[in-house]
């Protein structure tokens, strides 16, 4: 990773590296625990055994490691869903996959990690760059898998490859974001498929 | 109106029912100027005169009344719907207007009457049997129309209906229910003809 990207730590070489995934690494099981709503600097500071001081010298708010939690926590599901996709050729069965993948891991995170969904929830409401980033990647990875359709033939080429993109997005939307996702427990075992179908039909040459 | 469909009226002819109404529409003023969650049942009596004993007599709890004020809400953007569709001739043409209608429906709700938003989405948190009714005859609005759009020859005939319709229901759904309206106030612009294109699109012959 680029340090330029992160403008916010003072240039002390690999070692403000350490100590940042430290802070991050605590923060993120005391989130865990106690909630982040609930959760002040000082609790962390004292948690890890850090001045609250130092580690403002490396995240200027509680928002600023909320934010790097959220952001890693997307990138994993991100690794989920791109890794669902790539294990199908054919551009149909990736944007099926990719629905399935990316309802699932919205699912185990809801479940299993409900303190983190709730930092998510968080990002997803204020729209933390983090949350907005990954919804900018989520309509690259849809983009990538129509212009591949596109290519093999597998899709129609008529609608604008913008307009497309972004319908599908807002049809995934709702399963990706975890506020929306709350509210559409009751129909996360078929929409999966019943999307991905109507999508697919959508886009039949 | 049937008597023997509203059971917890005690039979006492047609004054009852001009009762009723006068708490409901107390009570909507009332939840619309201090908000559905804040008041108490002690409170609308106090509003409108009468003793919280005679309002028991005719609702059986706040939430009772409160899913009477909602049930006539959601009646009304239904019908706003219903005349939507009902103003062009061809299904296609009828599936764009819905989509409009209803997103401009709960934005108006959103907007302008906010605490009539709340009891809505309260009723849609608590899954209140007035927003089950809307959602189901919703439904039927949409399987409707593809049924129409199936005669015309507009709309391909190979996929299920109950399962286009439920597919087409779950795309609009986040634009219906007010909990998912208010986190996606960023994309109602661009949602109606997106969304609508693209379900026309999965529909055709």
């Amino acid at each position: 990773m680029n340090k330029t990207s992160s403008p916010k730590v003072t240039a002390r070489g690999p070692v403000d590296h350490e100590v940042r995934d430290q802070i991050v690494a605590a923060a993120t099981e005391h989130f865990s625990r106690y909630g982040y709503e609930k959760t002040t600097v000082s609790d962390l500071a004292k948690a890890i055994g850090f001045s609250k001081a130092y580690i403002y010298k490396f995240f200027e708010s509680k928002q600023a490691i909320g934010e790097m939690i959220c952001s890693n926590c997307l990138r994993q599901i991100e690794a989920e869903i791109r890794a669902a996709v790539d294990e199908v050729e054919r551009p149909p069965e990736k944007l099926r996959r990719m629905f399935k993948a990316l309802v699932e891991s919205g699912l185990r995170l809801f479940f299993q990690d409900r303190k983190l969904y709730e930092i998510a929830a968080s990002a997803a409401t204020e729209r933390w760059p983090a949350a907005r980033a990954y919804e900018g990647r989520i309509r690259e990875l849809i983009q990538d898998i129509l212009q591949q359709g596109r290519q093999t033939g597998d899709f129609e080429r008529k609608t604008p490859l913008d307009e497309a993109t972004m319908a599908i997005l807002l049809v995934m939307r709702p399963y990706l974001n975890p506020l929306l996702l709350q509210h559409g427990l009751d129909y996360t075992d078929e929409a999966p498929l019943l999307l991905s179908s109507l999508i697919l039909r959508s886009l039949s040459p």
